[in-house]
């Protein structure tokens, strides 16, 4: 991947262009405002109240697609708006030359996914896809610590990837289902922490927490299995509900020895009653979870883009957890074990 | 099931006759001197001195298994020779009317337990299998907590069941593989804990530890999906080579909550150095994990003879395991998921 | 305490002035930039050098306490200097009507500390002590969990308070000694969490890790026993010197059931070796630890400030805490227990 | 202290004389009939019918205290009768030359503890005190850790001591007071864990749970701080009430590192709610606390008399421990820090 390179090291701000000014754009922007030498300008939302709102918190301006994407003094967009914008808007960017952060995923479907891959690789901008996952302290401790040889060779991956609840049958409908929704991170845990591509993958599922999920032709429980080029061996499990709250683990065992991302809590409070000795349940989602990956990955964008360094989550990861997404789609439907890529 | 009725309520007690005085035959044998109203009387062993030593650190003679078998005074048998004679003395000890504990396998084909169930069936005998874990106090601890409704409905099952090391390749040759030897504990935790049968199952795995054991057609790390009839669903990663020691874990998230049953330590020291803050590593073997777990299924299985009630595990419960060993047997070698069982 | 009182509810953004460039100076420059209508004007310190870095930071001036304290705009001080300068600084902030948030202690002294009380009780201005302990996620949930009566009646208390390594003898030397330079704050904690006052105190302490610091006239380890009026037990140990870093942990005994407080990590790694399953030392020291806990301090304080609201730490406090140094650091070189304040 | 030489090897089996059929004379029975080479010929107890019911149990004869001391086959005595029989029943035993196994406390009062000692040396029998904490596995771990140089020199010692709830009063008032009935356990790890004497001691306490212990002139929560001659620290918190059950910790602080020992759980079941994750409360109370310590004392002792081998908790360790309960209660009584031992 060249995408990695800045066209040219910045030394003056760099403006900046928000589409979304939902939840996580709301994030992304109070967490660029803070980065020295980068100037939040345009939000960009088909809902002008939140647009103007979010603006408003940051001195910025409303404007619309092809407003921001005309400024020339624009370098680098920041794309949280609908998934079925994300394709158009990363091509916009890179026919711009300007650098893209895009939400995952990149599309929903590969195709398009691999033509985004195609022009950025062409424009030469920088386009990093948000898996903030990997910027979470705990979870990039355990890469760090792995790729010093803490534990030998990772061999084995078990991932526990669990949501507080099922969201609305709408928002269902239209995620492309729980593989491109939800697991998508789960597949881009994996390539990073295993280090290895996928060879077969077998999925399967269950209904569990909702019945109008299977009406949308969704599931809400998901097993999958991966076997790598190596043979390496990743085990992923996911609900859409979990009554605990969010759940985000995983243990990698190496050769040498294991280690485990455990959820993160509120507080270190023990109690202990004559029933039990109890802490907090974990933080209730990915907000909060999140919080310090979210402000770390759009430090590690502007740093990247401002220094001409290479990006940690390229759209090239985006496109290689989407054909996961796509093989495990495959694999549940067919009721089979399938094999991945070709030359990936 | 009948075999759980005791053809009589014992008064008088109960002379045993053990088989085998290896590792577990030892156990067994100090496990149930230790009940009241049964004595040891006889300890068989191809190895003569091993009987002989066993024989008389509890007061017992040495017997050959005619010898054993022939004595009417014999009321039961606990098994613990090599697989492959199983079978046989499940066999002669139902013919001569005797109660089983046998060891886990039942025997390493479906078609031969499938006998040794009826046998037993016809004969009236109690036969329990030893899948020693239910009886682990902490795994007991979880499923009565799910029983007692505390997790709601259980849905997904995650089992990490990893040995210390792998053993000589001398018995990885006959042990029938790492599904039938090693796993057939993990399957019989699937059904007790989710309370359901398999529909589905996918076995995948690799060979990470030692070559030889890929030149044995065996494999040392395996991933196994399991796929209920009411739509519930397991994962069960394993290894034959955990740096740490013995792992042993499992979760159960239901549709109200989660239960893990986490490893056993030696102590309960917490050490502070300026590098980490640590604590022992889990127990080092079966023998250490298992220890309270072995006594309590001797005194259940006892009990159960001398008071004419049922057993927990059942040579029903044996056949099941090894059935989905079978199965993922059949799934790993042949890449692709496969259908379980036909009435079961 | 009437200091709760704001003189009058603020609608206009509230100059500040911070005196004090050093590390602590440092955070809280930064925390009070972040509050909406909180503007930091001045930042003072004999070191220019220091000031002028600060100042340029948050664009703000560089000034003399006189300039300072004479710009009649100025509506809040945050004092950050030198323990020395706390006592006269808040006299000034007082006779010139401006609030005050100061670094504990208020003085050394019990005498000046309670003139600084009355000072600013007469000036009717808020007064707001540095024990930004109250406001850790941690410490504050086990209070707000006493008092929502989790565990009945708070009954015993101890502390366990230890820095990673001793301060340069020439701190010690100006530190007014281990009880009013590190115990103040577990005094304070005291206070709040048993919600009595301190009837009998006795110290005792010892020098272990370094020499010089008996030299020095001081001790670097301490073992604290306070008894309330209600007949509640509070023990405070304390060291300068953990090898495995900052501690900072309390437990609650109550009538119904125990709160305990834990350390927090940087992560939530488990590592398993072959040796030892561990997890990260506690974060590093005061900075790391209390990060949030300052944030949110600051924000008590603007907040209080503006809308007229009474603060959580007053000066009453920092003279109470002030007080019970005084009693051990008596209790200590006298070699016996004493009796605590008259009226209090 | 030459007590912990046996007047002779031997190689027959050792005959044992048990005095007191009560909770923990059960528990001692069973685990003494388990020793290779000991034999249970008496037990004794002025409740002949309990004294009956656990001879039978271990195929033992009843006996008077003049029949059992009179048997030159008895060669080893195990007193777990009351308190006020300890003394006397020591020196009978070392009078007839037999060893003696002694639950705490040697007596109540220092001075009849002092001639037990001597009575002791002079027979040169072994004599043991019950300090069976000093044979929990985590607790002996530690002390194992520390004595292999884990932390350096230990300086501070913090012991969470306490009871799931008080005795009755009468109990109490026969009891010696709170620090020679229960605090005596922790005056004896305090020694054994800094390897230290005391040399100041200061101790104060309350009724927190029942104004009737006050009534009776005791107290039930105690704070104690005590100050080594080389200078180390020990806090000790004790309470008769702990709503969650009995807690039994210590942590040791040294000049490279800390050991925490904890409180054992029944089992290691996490479960997960919308409210809490939570674990087992700590094993009830002494019995079942420690079970694993009461069997590996035992076992000590008899492999000590059999083998001629110095015992670990000596009578020399029973008077030191007396002696610090003697000097608590002085403390608390008289309200101020006192000096203890003299040539020690």
């Amino acid at each position: 991947m060249t995408n990695a390179a800045s066209p040219a090291v910045r030394s003056t701000p760099i403006n900046v262009a928000v589409f979304g000014a939902g939840r996580i754009g709301r994030i992304h922007a109070a967490n660029l405002a803070r980065q020295p030498g980068v100037k939040l300008k345009y939000v960009v939302d088909v809902n002008r109240e939140a647009a103007a709102a979010l603006a408003a918190e940051h001195g910025a301006q409303v404007a619309d697609v092809d407003g921001a994407m005309g400024d020339a003094s624009i370098g680098a967009t920041v794309i949280c708006s609908s998934t079925d914008t994300h394709a158009g808007l990363i091509e916009q960017s890179a026919a711009q030359k300007k650098h893209v952060f895009c939400e995952k995923p990149v599309d929903l479907t590969v195709e398009r996914a691999r033509a985004c891959a195609a022009a950025v690789e062409r424009a030469g901008v920088v386009c990093m896809i948000g898996f903030q996952r990997r910027f979470d302290p705990t979870f990039a401790a355990v890469k760090a610590r792995i790729d010093a040889g803490e534990i030998g060779t990772p061999e084995m991956l078990v991932v526990t990837s669990r949501d507080p609840g099922a969201p609305p049958v709408e928002y269902i409908l239209r995620s492309g289902g729980i593989f491109k929704d939800m697991l998508i991170h789960d597949f881009d845990i994996f390539r990073w922490i295993l280090d290895d591509e996928a060879e077969t993958l077998h999925a399967t599922g269950s209904v569990l927490s909702d019945p109008a999920i299977a009406d949308a032709g969704d599931i809400d429980s998901t097993a999958v299995t991966i076997r790598t080029r190596r043979g390496r061996l990743c085990q992923i499990n996911t609900a859409r509900r979990a009554a605990y709250g969010y759940d985000q683990r995983f243990e990698v065992l190496g050769s040498e020895g294991m280690l485990q991302a455990g959820n993160v809590r509120p507080t270190e409070v023990v109690a202990y009653s004559n029933k039990a000795v109890s802490s907090d349940v974990p933080e209730a989602f990915f907000l909060e979870r999140y919080r310090a990956a979210y402000a770390l990955e759009i430090a590690h964008f502007f740093e990247a883009v401002t220094r001409g360094l290479p990006v940690r989550t390229t759209v090239a990861d985006g496109l290689k957890a989407l054909e996961l997404a796509e093989a495990a789609t495959r694999s549940w439907r067919e009721g089979r074990a399938v094999r991945v890529g070709g030359d990936a």
